[in-house]
């Protein structure tokens, strides 16, 4: 049957996947993989083909941006054909495009999930799902925006949590450090004196989520500032009403000073 | 090695672990599942236990809570042992105590990340991951609670779509349905007022995540009431300000009215 499934690789390597997205390649005609819009750092293309049993046609951003998607689209007229994206396949908003068209072609499309960083980073915290506000991207530098502080600001004014995603260019291996994304925000408290990233503000840094030793450290602005996370990938998290059980998690699961507990409200 | 791994189930059916959860498990000495926080439709415990080649042992929510996990931590100090819980372990709130009290025991635990309902109905309906404010459980009827009408009313108001759980009894395999949602959200209006959600006010809903044949229905409230949805588990986004991109991916996706367009600020 002709189709075109979407099929989230998960997080890390590439055991991410589910028995079902698996299942769904094995009886693929054709086999597609992009790898720019997230990185996995354990993958190995050559271990997923051997678990499979198929070729994989890695496309980056350059090949389906020219041309529109049309080999995958065309393959999709043919038979049975998969897309492979890291995380969960619609979380990032990229592909959403191509499976626009394949429909309007009158081609069925599906979406098999994959783990996505979204709620790993929240399970992994362990606080409350409820309670976070409106995420956000943190870019490099060179694309400064206030954006990331502005929306921390607005969650906190309501006692949400904010997620924030650390910018990284996939094909360059490089990566927002949750010290740089701190030193930015912090830049523009200065200018902006909300108290929404104060030296005394608490946060939470998450590296190398979906990994089998991430790195999760709560702790005060200023101290967390300088902690070393190790490889990356990374996120933060910048709280904003601690309820006494999230306090406990983040004490037992994040390292946190028990000084959290007065944080208390 | 003595540990606890706690480890998603995904969504579905026994075909929601990841590769990764599915190669723990091989390795465990003693294998616990609980089936209370959520309802996988079509999992079977006969087929998952012959994919793993365990025995698993079932725990119910009066288990858990009367022994406060007694019986899963004694045997984490044994030996590798596991909690399978159904999508991603930590999203639901419940089993923190537990990884708390094991940390506190000396007891190492991990987390094996499962797909989780919150990016699956997000990646679903084509709509912007980063667009989402808080996120709430619109609740049964004999525990009403002003609460989820007046999450929508302050998401919206910031152009923020909110995700909406709606509850279940996972025993007694009663859930609440869109339509019965829509209607306790309409009545509070009457009463607010705030123009969170009149009949004509877009929603989406979405039967069955992660299943094969998931249901995705955009249209506006008066005509989404009286819409089959068929087979449970539901769930239900009100959006705030659309997109352009957003609009199209309902009308391909979800078969919103082309009239939607309309809607683009």
């Amino acid at each position: 049957m002709n189709e075109l499934v979407f099929i989230g690789l998960g997080l890390n390597d590439e055991q991410g996947i589910t028995i079902k997205g698996l299942e769904e390649i094995k009886s693929a005609d054709s086999v597609f993989m992009e790898n720019y819009t997230s990185r996995m750092p354990d993958f190995s293309l050559e271990r997923f083909e051997a678990l499979c049993g198929k070729n994989v046609r890695l496309v980056n951003r350059q090949t389906l941006e020219d041309e529109n998607g049309k080999s995958i689209l065309e393959a999709a007229k043919k038979g049975k054909t998969v897309f492979l994206v890291p995380g969960d396949p619609f979380i990032a908003t990229t592909h959403v495009t191509l499976r626009i068209d394949a429909e309007k072609l009158g081609i069925k499309t599906r979406i098999v999930h994959g783990i996505s960083i979204i709620s790993a980073i929240v399970s992994l915290s362990g606080l409350h799902n409820y309670k976070f506000g409106k995420t956000v991207t943190v870019p490099f530098s060179e694309n400064f925006s206030e954006t990331p502080y502005k929306v921390i600001a607005q969650n906190k004014q309501i006692g949400l949590h904010t997620l924030c995603l650390l910018d990284l260019k996939a094909n360059e291996h490089q990566y927002l450090s949750i010290n740089q994304a701190l030193r930015m925000l912090i830049a523009i408290e200065q200018e902006r004196k909300l108290g929404a990233v104060t030296p005394d503000t608490v946060a939470v840094g998450i590296a190398r989520a979906g990994n089998n030793n991430p790195t999760l450290k709560a702790d005060f602005v200023k101290d967390l500032e300088n902690f070393d996370f190790g490889e990356p990938p990374y996120s933060l998290i910048l709280p904003g009403e601690l309820h006494f059980m999230e306090v406990e998690a983040l004490i037992a699961f994040g390292g946190a000073p028990t000084a959290f507990r007065r944080l208390i409200k």
